[in-house]
C-alpha cells in the first residue's frame, strides 16, 4: 500500500497518494469516472500549463495577484506546459462535459508545486490556492475551450500540415520525374484514353496542396480565444483587460496569432470553430483515401493485377503465404480515414448538443479532434517515408496497358464523328484484333491516317 | 385564380382549394413550412389510413361510435389506405415533429370524404368530426409512430427482402455453375492462393442470406404498435382494451403479426426500433458495397484491367469515347449504398433526441427509413436485373491468372518451410519467371514433386 | 396510348414518347434505372444549360462551330437553363456515376430543340449532333462536376446565404432589444450566474455570423471548373484555350467569378471542394441546433418549463390536447439540421471513393449537398418568419429566475473566497432559503455589504 | 541503452530487445507503422491466445503437431490468453489491415515463450517455430477475424449486457416505487396531460431492456468463426476437420457456443456481422442518451429549472460558481454516446470496403467496436452507480407542477368537445387563471362536473 494524504475540496476530505500533486476535486473524478482508458489529451495538458502562465502574468500585471504568488505559479504552469508533470494528469476523457475537472486538476497540481516552490507542503492550499489564484479570473467554462483551441491549432502548424507539405513535396516530385511515362487511363475503372503517370500523380499532389488550404482557411476561427467569458460569457470576476491581456500572453508564449473571441457567449456555448476545422480534416482524409486507393490499385498484382506501381517491400505480407507483399501503409492510412469520417459523426453530434451558455460536450470534442489530427499526420509521414519514397513505375506494364486499348479510338472521333468510332471499338473488342486493325478494316480511315490522328504521345493535352 | 372555401380550426379560420378535402390544420401546414420539397412518404399516409379504418372499428366495437359514423370513417380511410386520395396529402416532411399535421391532414381528409359520403359537405365538420369522430381514442403521438411502422415493415416485407431474396437467388446460381472456374484469389488486392469463381460468389451469395436474416432479427421490434398511448403513453381518452382492439385490426386489415407495445411510454418516446432495424439495413448496404466494387474490379478492362467479368452492356458508356461500356448498374448501387451509410447518422440523430414523453423527429425518422428501404430494394432489383443476370465469367482471362500467379508456393509450404517457399517466390518475382522454374533451380523441390504438390484444383479446399 | 417515335444511339435503336425532346440515351437510363424518385436536382440541369450555351460559344469563339449551329444551341440551352424545358429531364439521381446520362439527356435535348428551331425535326441528329455539336470538346467527366459546382455555388450565393444573413439581422436586433433583459444563467442545464437575455440572444447571433464566414471562406474551392478536362483530365478533342474561355462564359452567364480549374486531373477524379463546403453546412447545422434547441427550451411551458420566452401560435398543437401550442419550427429546423448531418456522412463516403482518373458518385454527391443547402435556406427563412419574428421574452419569468437563484453566490467568492461561498450556497438550498438570508446567517458578510456586492446587474460583464 | 539480440524473418535481420519474447516480423511493425498511440485491443491479444492454443490442440488430435510441440504452445498460448503476456504486444492499431503483424507477434511471442518452456533460447524458432508449429493450418486472414469475433462476445457477455441488466433494474425498481408520484407529462416539451414519475421511467426501463434484447438478437452471427478458411476460404494447408475441430476447442475453451463459420469466403471477406452487431450498440447509444438527457434536464435547476428530480452530489461544479452541483454522470454517458454515434460511421465505413478474398480494415473494426462496447459498458456502470442510485423525486416540484397545468383540459374534450376544451385552456393562459376558473366561465361546465371529471389521477391510464 502506498501512503496517503487527506486533500479537501468544499465537499469534504478526500484520501489522495502522498506524492502526488493532484488534490481532492482530481481524486473524486478519479474515483466517479473508472470509464475507458482515453485519458485526457496531454495536449489539452500542456495548454493548460500555457493558460495558467499566462493568466498568472495577466492577473499580475493587473494588479490583483502578488508576484510572489504569480512567478511561483508561472514556473509550476511552465511545468505543466513542458510536459513535465504529466503523469499527475491521471483523468479521463469521460467526466464532466465542461473538462473542470481536468481543469481543477491542472490548479491543483499547479498550486500544490507552487506552494512547494514557496516552501510550503502538499495539500496546504496555502500560499496559493487552486480556486483562488491559479484559477483567478477564470473558470473552467472559459479556460477548457482554450485549451482546446490552443491544442489544436497546435497539432495543426507543428505536425499536419507539415506532413501534408512532405507528402506534397513527394508527390509534385513524382508528378515531375514520371511526366513522359505515358499510360492507359481509367474512368468507371473502365480503360479510357491516355495519360501520363506524372499527370496523375499531379492530380494527387493537387489534392494534398488543396486539402492544407482548406485547413488553413478554416483555421482562423480557432486563433479566437474564449479566455475571460468566466462562467457564462459576461466575465464575472475577471477584470477588465483581462481577456485581452491574457490572449497577448498565450499569442507571445505559444507564438501563434491566437486573439480574444469577439463574442464570449458564443465561444462557450458553441464548439462550431472546431467542428468546421474537422470538416476540413475530414476531406483531407477524403483525398487521401482516394490516393491511398489508387495506388494499391495500381500496384496490385504482381501477376494478376493492374501492375503499374511496384510498391516498396517493408515486410513479409502473410504468415501463410511465403513472398507476399502487401501495400500495409494504404491500409494504416486507410484505416485512419474510415477514423476520421466516423470522428466527424461524433464531432457533429457532440458541437451540436450545446445548452444554453454552455457546451457540455468538450472533452469528446477535444479528443476526438486530436485523434484525428494526430493520427493524420502520424499516417501521412508513415505513408510519405515508408510508401510514397520506395514507390517505382513498372515502365513495361504501362507500356503494355497502352499498346492493348481500345480507347485511343477517341482520338479519331472528331475526325469521323463519334458513332462510326464506336462501331470500331466495338468491333475491335469483339473480334479481339487491335484498335488500329478494325479502323482500317472500317474503311473510315486508312492505316496512314491512323497512324498519325491516333498517336498516345498527341493525346495528354492541348497544351503539351 | 381557383376558387376557396373557408374551412376553420381552434385557432380561427383560414381558406382552403374549394375542391380539396384536406381542411384548415393542413393548410396551415402548407402555409408555415415551405421548405423542401419532400413530401410525407406515401407509404405513412396510407398506413394512416389503415389505422383511422382500424380505430373507427374499434370504437364502433367499444360503443363510443355510432355504426354510421363508423362505416363511412371505414370507407374514407380505405381509399387513404388505398393510395386512391394520395393527392389530398401536400405536406412535405419538414414539419411538426409529431407527425400532427400529417396526422391532421388525414383526419381532415377523412371527415370530408366521410360527411360528403352521408350527403354531407366540405368543411362542415359534421356529422363526422375530424377530431372527434376521426382522431377518437388517438393521438398524433400515438398515431404516428404507428403509421412509422406500418410504412416501415411493408417496404421490408414487400419490397426490401424479396428483392434481397431474388439477387441471393441469381448469386447462389452463379456460386453452383462456376464452381468449377478456377481462379487466382486475391488479398490485400494482391495475388494470393487460388479458389474457384463459384466459391467467390458464394461468399457475395452468403453475405446476402445473411443480410436478409439480419433484417429479419431485427424486425420483430417494428410489430409493436404504439396506438392506443394516446398524448403521452397514459392512454388518455382511449377506452380499456382500445390499443389490443386496434392493434389487432390493423393486424387483419395488412396481414402481419402487430400487436401492442408493451410499454406506451417507450413507444411515444423513443424510435430505437427502427433505428435498429436501420443499423441491419445498413449492415445489408455494407455488405452490397462489397459485392457491387469486387464486381466492379473483376470486370475492369477489357484489356487494362483485371478483366476477369464481363458486364452487360446496357447503354453507351461515355459521350466522349465511342464503344466505352461502364459498370453503370454498380455506380447507381453504390451511390444508394452511400445515401444508406449516410441515413443511419440521420436516423441516429433524430432518435437519440427524444425529450420526455416524445420524440419530436418523426417525419424525419419516417422519410429516412423508408427512403433507405426503397431505395435498396430498386436498386437491388436493378442490379440483379441488369448487371447480374447478363454478367459472364470470362474464362480465358480466369485461367492465364492462375497460370502466372505466384503465390502457388503456399502449397509448398507445408513441405519445404514458410522460409524457403518465400525464397522461391521472391527468387519467381525478381527474375520474371514461373514459379516452377524457381522452385527447380532452388534445389528444394523436384519438378515431378512440384506437379504434384502444386496444383491449383488440389488448393481448394480440405473437403473437395 | 401515346404515340412514340424511334430514336437511335451507337447500341442501337429505342422508343421514344413522340412529343418529348430527349432521345435514346435518356430513355435508356428511364428503363434501366428504376430506382427511387428522387429526380436529377433541377439546379443541376439548369447548370448544365448555362454550359451548353458557354460552350457553343467558345467552340463557336475557337473556330469550332458554325454561327447557325452555335446560335441554335445557344438558344436551346438557354431555355434549359432558364426552366423552360423542365420536363424534358425525367432521369433520377441514381443512374451512371459520372452523370453521364444526364449530360446526354441535356445533349439530346438541346439537339433536339436546336434542330426543330433550324427547321429540323425530333431525331434527326441533324444538323445539331447531340454528340459532335452540343456535346463538342466535353465530354461528361468534366461537364458533371463543373455543372455541380455552379449549382452548389448559385444554392449558397442565392439562397442560403441571404437567408443566414436574414436570420442573423433578426438575432442581431433582438440581442440589441433585450440587452438590459436580466436573467439567470445556466450551464450544465443548471443555475448559474445572470446575463441578459439580449447577451445570450448575441451568441446566437454571432453563430450565425460565423457561419456565414465559414461558408464563405469555403466556397472559392467550388470557383474552379472541371471543364476543359474533357474524359481524364488531359483535356483531349478539346482545343488550347477551350478550358479558359468557357469558364469565362460561364462567369459571365452567371455573374459569378468561376476560373478554370488549375489542375484538371484533381478536378475529374475528386469531389473535395464540395465536401469541404459540406462541412461548412454541417457547421452551420450544428450551430442553428443549437439556437433552435435552446429556444424551444426557453419557450418550454407555459407553467412547468423554463417558460422565459413566448413562442408565436402558428397553428394548434395537438390532435387530443385542446390549446397547446408546439415549437414546431424549432422541430422542423432541428429535423433539417438532422438531415445535414446525415448528409455529410453521404458526401464523405461519397467523395472518398473515386477511382483512377474519375470519381463515379457525382450525382448522389450533387443531389446530397444540394439537398442540405436547400433545405437549410428553407427552414431557416421559415424559422425567422414564423418563429423568430414572432418571439417576445416573458419579462416576469426572467426576473423570477433572478430573485431565486442561488448562483449569485458566485460575486461573493473573490470578497470572502470560494469555500466559505460554496458554504453558503449549500445552506440556502438545504434550507430553501434566498441566498441573501443564508449569505448573512453565514456570518461571513453583512446585509448592506451583500446587497452592494450581489447584484445582479453588476454581473453582466466588466466593461458595462 | 538496453541490450539488443538479433531475431530475422523471410526479409532478413532485425534487432530486438533482448528480454523480448516478440520478433523479427513484430519488430518490423514497431519500426514501420509509428501512428498513433492506440494499441491493438487487449481483448484481441487475448482472444489470440485462445485460438493459438485450440488450434495446437486440434492439430495434435489431427496427427499434424506432436504432444511436446502442441502442450508448449497450448501453455505458452494460455499464457497470452491470460493477460500474463500483455506487455510483449506493442504493436498499434494502424497497422497492416489483416491484422497479419499482432497474428504474428502471438506466433512469436508464444514460439519463443514455448521454446523457453523447452529448454531453447529467444529467437531460434526451434523446436517450435512461429509460423509453421504455432500458426499452423491458419493464416491472419481466419485468424485475425476469429479473435475479433471472440474478443466482441466476451465484451458484450461479460461487460455490457450485465451492465444494463444493472441498470434496467434499477429503473425498474424506481419505476415500481415512484409510481403513485404523478407529475405533468410533456411533449414538445410543452406542459401535456399527466402521468406518474414511476410510468416515465418505466418507460426507460423498457428502453434499456429492449436494448438488451437487441444485443442478443444480433450476437448469433458472432458466433460464426472464420478459422479454417486460412488465405482465401479455401482452407488450404488445414486439413479437413480443422475448421470444425479449432470452433470446438475453442467453443470449450470459452464456454461460449461459438461454430465454424458456414462459408468461410464471407467471414474473410466481410466484417458484416460485426457491423450489424454495433448497430445495436448505436440503438443502445440512442436509447441510453434519451434517458440522460431526459434525467439531465429533469434535474434542472435548482430554482430556474424543471427541478423534479435531486440529483447526488458528487463532486464541487464549479471552479468559479461555489456550490454548484452538475449532472456529470449524464455528460459522461451522453459524450459516450457521442462516441459511439461515430463509431457506427468508422465501423460501416471499413466494413464495406472489403476487396476480392479479404477486408482489409479489420484491426480499426476490433479497435472501434471494442471502444464502443467497453464505453458503453463502463458508462453505465458509472451512471448506475454514481447517479441513479442516488437520484431522488423531488415531489414538491411534481405536485406543483400538476396542479398549475393547463393541460388537463384534455380530460373535458370527450365531454363538451375539443374546440370548446381548446379555447377554455387558451382563456386560461391569456388571463393567468386556473384551468378550473376558465371552465366555469366558459358555461361549458360547472365546478363539480369538473371536479369530477378533471382528476389528474384518474387519467393516467384506462387500465388503473
Amino acid at each position: 500500500m502506498s501512503e496517503t494524504r487527506i486533500e479537501s475540496d468544499t465537499m469534504g476530505e478526500v484520501t489522495v497518494p502522498a506524492d502526488r500533486l493532484w488534490g481532492a476535486q482530481t481524486q473524486r473524478s478519479k474515483d466517479n469516472f473508472r470509464i475507458g482508458g482515453e485519458r485526457m489529451p496531454l495536449a489539452v495538458i500542456h495548454a493548460l500549463g500555457v493558460i495558467k502562465g499566462a493568466a498568472a502574468r495577466t492577473n499580475l500585471a493587473l494588479g490583483l495577484l502578488d508576484a510572489r504568488l504569480a512567478d511561483a505559479i508561472g514556473q509550476a504552469a511552465g511545468e505543466v506546459a513542458s510536459g513535465a508533470l504529466d503523469e499527475e494528469f491521471p483523468l479521463v476523457v469521460w467526466q464532466t462535459g465542461s473538462g473542470t475537472q481536468s481543469n481543477m486538476n491542472a490548479n491543483e497540481v499547479i498550486a500544490n508545486r507552487a506552494n512547494l516552490l514557496l516552501g510550503g507542503e502538499l495539500g496546504a492550499k496555502s500560499p496559493v490556492h487552486p480556486n483562488d489564484h491559479v484559477n483567478m479570473s477564470q473558470s473552467s467554462n472559459d479556460t477548457f475551450p482554450t485549451a482546446m483551441h490552443i491544442a489544436a491549432v497546435r497539432a495543426l502548424h507543428e505536425r499536419l500540415v507539415p506532413a501534408l507539405r512532405a507528402m506534397h513535396s513527394d508527390l509534385a516530385a513524382k508528378a515531375a520525374a514520371w511526366d513522359g511515362l505515358v499510360k492507359i487511363g481509367r474512368t468507371h475503372t473502365q480503360d479510357a484514353v491516355p495519360l501520363t503517370l506524372g499527370q496523375e500523380f499531379s492530380g494527387y499532389a493537387r489534392q494534398v496542396e488543396a486539402g492544407i488550404g482548406r485547413i488553413e482557411a478554416a483555421l482562423p476561427g480557432l486563433y479566437e480565444l474564449a479566455q475571460g467569458g468566466t462562467a457564462v460569457g459576461t466575465g464575472l470576476n475577471a477584470p477588465p483587460g483581462f481577456a485581452e491581456g491574457v490572449a497577448r500572453e498565450i499569442a507571445e508564449a505559444t507564438g501563434l496569432p491566437f486573439v480574444s473571441a469577439p463574442n464570449k457567449f458564443e465561444a462557450l456555448a458553441a464548439s462550431d470553430a472546431l467542428l468546421f476545422v474537422h470538416g476540413a480534416l475530414a476531406t483531407v482524409a477524403a483525398s487521401l483515401n482516394k490516393i491511398g486507393s489508387d495506388i494499391r490499385l495500381l500496384g496490385s498484382g504482381p501477376r494478376a493485377g493492374l501492375g503499374e506501381l511496384a510498391l516498396p517491400a517493408n515486410e513479409p505480407g502473410s504468415s501463410i503465404m511465403p513472398g507476399k507483399v502487401n501495400p500495409t501503409q494504404v491500409e494504416a492510412l486507410t484505416q485512419v480515414c474510415a477514423r476520421v469520417f466516423g470522428n466527424q459523426g461524433t464531432m457533429q453530434f457532440a458541437a451540436s448538443q450545446g445548452q444554453f451558455e454552455l457546451n457540455t460536450y468538450r472533452p469528446v470534442l477535444a479528443y476526438t479532434f486530436l485523434q484525428s489530427a494526430g493520427l493524420l499526420a502520424d499516417a501521412v509521414d508513415s505513408f510519405t517515408e515508408h510508401l510514397l519514397a520506395g514507390l517505382e513505375p513498372r515502365e513495361d506494364e504501362l507500356q503494355r496497358g497502352v499498346e492493348r486499348s481500345l480507347m485511343l479510338v477517341t482520338a479519331l472521333a472528331p475526325t469521323i464523328g463519334y458513332d462510326k468510332a464506336a462501331a470500331i471499338a466495338k468491333d475491335a473488342h469483339a473480334r479481339g484484333v487491335t484498335l488500329r486493325e478494325a479502323a482500317i478494316a472500317s474503311g473510315a480511315v486508312s492505316g496512314e491516317d491512323y497512324d498519325r490522328i491516333v498517336d498516345p504521345a498527341a493525346m495528354l493535352g492541348p497544351d503539351r
